[in-house]
């Protein structure tokens, strides 16, 4: 079995590989630009993890993987749009470098590349791969939109932002590991057992994203400190605020999110403070807590050697590990 | 076997069995407006026609031919984006109803679901259906931005304007044709045969519509009379117009197509009137019947008995007739 950092070096090198370039250019230079950004190709190395985990050979999931990571970015394409994202991995968004019409055009065309990639499996594996993919892009559409609807939705709750972020986010995570078992034949109940982990690690993933935004000890995510307090972003910790908030909290939160003369900096750092003092970040980090110990336990419970479940192991402490 | 138009009904029907609802509301609300829209149904019904020529259960091929239509309404929704259309027929189109998100996202949706409806088939045939969807796929979206990028582009050939009219309108309706063919388990020189004809259909269909948009004897097609000239669309007509124009007709041409004072109705009838001169509307209706010929010679090839392609043969004559 490779590490996760192998595995990482594996799949950018097939990556690298691959001539997605085709006539017209107006279509396909913003996808070589769209996979070329780099990022830390999450999905696919979960993938090819999954299918060592199993016992299957990776270079059958290399191709799969591709398709994984070409159907990720096609989703990066369109939220950008739609969330009016100029900066992507510190460079322009797509539609910002080209227009919204190619955008969307190069989108739709990265998602019908993707399909043609997964399909790069034995006949046998075919329905089973498709329809999971499928049926988590759509889930993945559903997610976009509930975060779409919470944008302006007065009262959001945390059931439905967990719910929210699982779409979003968790699904994808989740097949990839479940596509991973799939190619290495796995019992179904072990490919379900993995997506569960996926799902779990999915939220880990977000929500420490979420505490990372304000509560982070360096900048090294490239996000800007407390962009999520700034733009008013209902996360876990917005809504969690709320929820533990007094009145006379409520109040200043409620001031502090709706004057628009306050200076970003100083909204970031007195929603913090209110935050810190109602204790939402230990709240959060608990949670946290609880969404690894569901992971972990679905990958214990695997009916495969332990050390080979070492490096998924490792890949969600270090996820966990981001937020002390 | 039945007649075009008892399949056009038998469709209907098996459409309006599907539930496409589902939640968010947000996302799935257009969808049910986009496939309630209506329209002639044709290349769901060119699936079905195509899976009886051959032999087959009609019934095996009702969901892919949702998945089709389906396909076919997502490529609408995310085209009248880009294209800035208001109406379609005669109803506000998706993004203007809701707004560009929601088009974008329900489209997204919509491009998934038709992926799921594809692959209700059988096991055997799984792969060489949904890789004929995807392929066709991304020449559809080929297709769309050639369509885009004439839009600007000084110098268009004609064989530049038919390779992207076969992309944008002939390939879809000729793989609708040939999935039938798949489905009915036709021998695949059998299904390259009605593939072909579905091409040279498709392409009689869109010159027809361009003919017709300047040149019909009424207005039955719902488009306002000229509605390409108005606004300068680069169609086969404009193209040969400039081809065959002297150095003083070309000057008129293009002084009627960049001086924005004159009035449309105008515009229409003094191009119209030099194109007539030039004999374009003659030289369209030739081009137009060549591409009928050879759409009927592979009909005429097929191995099978001739009067199993009355109805796809006259379906062909329809279109041709209506420039008469």
């Amino acid at each position: 079995m490779h590490t996760i950092k192998e595995l990482q070096d594996i799949f950018t090198e097939h990556l690298a590989k691959q001539d997605f370039f085709s006539d017209p250019k107006e279509l396909y230079e913003p996808i070589v630009y769209s996979m070329n950004m780099g990022g830390k190709r999450l999905r696919p190395v979960c993938l090819l993890a999954a299918c060592e985990l199993f016992g299957g050979d990776y270079r059958k999931a290399l191709d799969p993987a591709v398709g994984i990571e070409m159907f990720h970015n096609f989703t990066l394409v369109h939220d950008d749009i739609m969330d009016n994202a100029h900066l992507r991995r510190g460079k322009e968004t797509v539609y910002k470098k080209w227009d919204t019409n190619i955008g969307i055009l190069s989108g739709d065309t990265m998602f019908a590349i993707a399909f043609d990639y997964i399909m790069r499996i034995d006949d046998d594996l075919m329905r089973k791969a498709v329809l999971l993919f499928d049926k988590t892009a759509i889930e993945v559409c559903e997610g976009q939109q509930f975060d779409l609807n919470y944008e302006t939705m007065p009262s959001v709750t945390i059931p439905d932002y967990l719910n929210m972020i699982r779409l979003k986010t968790g699904v994808l995570v989740a097949a990839s590991l479940k596509m991973g078992a799939i190619i290495a034949q796995a019992e179904e109940a072990q490919a379900d057992a993995i997506y569960n982990f996926g799902l779990y690690t999915g939220l880990v993933f977000q929500l420490v994203d979420d505490l990372l935004d304000v509560f982070s000890r360096d900048h090294k995510f490239g996000k800007a400190h407390g962009g999520d307090i700034v733009c008013n972003k209902k996360t876990y910790l917005y809504l969690k605020g709320y929820e533990l908030a007094g009145e006379e909290e409520k109040q200043a939160l409620d001031h502090l999110f709706s004057d628009k003369t306050i200076e970003p900096e100083e909204k970031v750092q007195a929603v913090a403070a209110i935050w810190e003092k109602l204790g939402v970040p230990d709240v959060a980090r608990n949670e946290i807590r609880q969404y690894h110990r569901k992971a972990v336990d679905y990958l214990d419970a695997l009916n495969v050697p332990k050390k080979y479940t070492g490096e998924l192991r490792r890949f969600a402490d270090e996820l966990l590990g981001r937020t002390y």
